[in-house]
């Protein structure tokens, strides 16, 4: 069974001023994703702030999220890193406390050839038999995936999966069409930006990586489960409804909307890592205001 | 005495596949730009790989470094990061080992807004005192220093120069004056990306921010004495000296042609940390001739 399907949350990591996760509010918030019935949990992905925290906080949170599952739902788990040996050992932790798969972005500060970022996978590959989802990011890692790379890249043992940058939706049906010519049969093709993911899943695509599944299963479920009964419409519907949400992460980042959100349902009190800064002022208000028009804060 | 002033000469870091520094190898280094009377070295540069080094590796560094120069050669390092308390404990390191200046470059995961770098530069100069020079680097930050922010910036303490990416040839004067009007007097303008550097020094640039005098100072010291007496038209003629030099840090980033360059030169053996590969094959064969041609190697 592939964890790279359905509808995958990404829960932001609550931790203090100093990098340390609070493992009791992130417990409460995978509880929240299990219990809501998602199809896996994406922790430490770019909303879960991985690229910040140590490897043993990485350790510690991927630890107390199995832990609070019991199995339930599968978690796949950011391993990206700057240096390749860093991404193996992070890898190698996944898999030893047990993560059903994970999410392999290219890191980058110099930036990197398709030579590089294969080799980078391929050590990878070679090193750990953790299923790996391409994370293909460009906004966040400023490297961009081409087909024929994910096509190279799905040959190699354990690569099973991409998540790409949602398509204009016009083109997400030729998009997922080229991307399957390119890999071997089962391999998943999902979508992230969730602004686009609606038209991607009526299209066809596996998996919608999903950044206000994390906090609010419930209304990217409604859209995940009409999709899956046929019921276009009802998706569609489901989708446009949370369209304040879209604007206010294109023009704040989900991320800083989505720390703004877990303060403000009083899930957890928490900011992001410095130097991100928390929303404030007429931002974290319209965050508010569109929260409490969908019904999701009272 | 500021040190953001004439040829900062970046060399490379030589480290072996586990991320350990040579010092050997970089006090050879160091040992040849002092020799040749390079104005400032800047340690830790982009092309010296800082963000793939720990901070004890960083502060080993910056020791041996001062330890061969004894004082002859300010050094300046770099101090960025992607977390803020990070950052600043690394320009404190800086202060400590007795660098000259810190060289802060917005390090970047999540994209970063103006405020959040400006208060990440903030939060350095209430930490430290180490003279700060803004690495503005777009291609490896994602971030873009606006001029106005660089103004903003600029009455910070301490924060007193800026190293931004050379502006086309017919706009450096411009660019310059621009800069000017926004910051102090006193405020160091100086440029990175080698091939434009000539023209930006004959505007009336501060500093530049030299890739290939990290390993060959005496061709860049060519150019900048050239301005430094008035002589525009021998400035301009060993800059395009340089020009095959310039298409292959273009083509193939200057940190791979240095990391080669360094190895053919026999100075020292070193490849580039992982995901970043040495330049092979043809590649590295155009290296060869191009520093053949010059009368750099053998």
């Amino acid at each position: 069974m592939t964890p790279f399907k359905g509808l995958v949350a990404f829960p932001i990591t609550p931790m203090d001023a100093d990098g340390k996760v609070d493992l009791a509010a992130l417990r409460a918030l995978v509880r929240r994703l299990t219990e809501a019935g998602v199809d896996a949990i994406g922790l430490l992905g770019s909303t879960g702030s991985y690229p910040y925290l140590s490897r043993d906080e990485r350790r510690r949170a991927i630890a107390a999220a199995l832990s609070e599952t019991g199995g339930r739902t599968p978690v796949i788990a950011g391993v990206g890193a700057l240096r390749t040996d860093e991404t193996v050992r992070l890898t190698r932790d996944a898999r030893a406390e047990g993560a059903a798969g994970g999410l392999l972005a290219p890191v980058s500060y110099t930036p990197l050839t398709d030579e590089e970022v294969f080799a980078h996978f391929a050590a990878v590959s070679a090193a750990c038999d953790l299923p790996i989802c391409i994370y293909n990011n460009p906004s966040t890692t400023h490297f961009t995936f081409s087909d024929e790379l994910i096509g190279r890249l799905s040959a190699l043992d354990h690569v099973i999966a991409v998540k790409n940058p949602a398509p204009a939706a016009d083109t997400a049906s030729a998009a997922i069409a080229a991307l399957r010519g390119r890999a071997p049969a089962g391999f998943s093709v999902g979508y992230s930006a969730d602004w686009g993911c609606a038209e991607a899943l009526i299209a066809g695509a596996d998996a919608w990586y999903s950044v206000v599944a994390g906090l609010f299963p419930a209304v990217a479920l409604d859209i995940t489960r009409a999709v899956a009964r046929g019921d276009v419409a009802a998706a569609r519907a489901a989708d446009a409804r949370l369209a304040p949400l879209w604007t206010l992460f294109k023009a704040f980042g989900g991320l800083r909307v989505m720390y703004a959100a877990a303060n403000l349902t009083g899930l957890c009190a928490a900011a992001p890592p410095l130097p991100i800064l928390p929303l404030a002022g007429e931002a974290r208000r319209q965050v508010e205001a569109a929260l409490h028009d969908l019904g999701l804060i009272a």
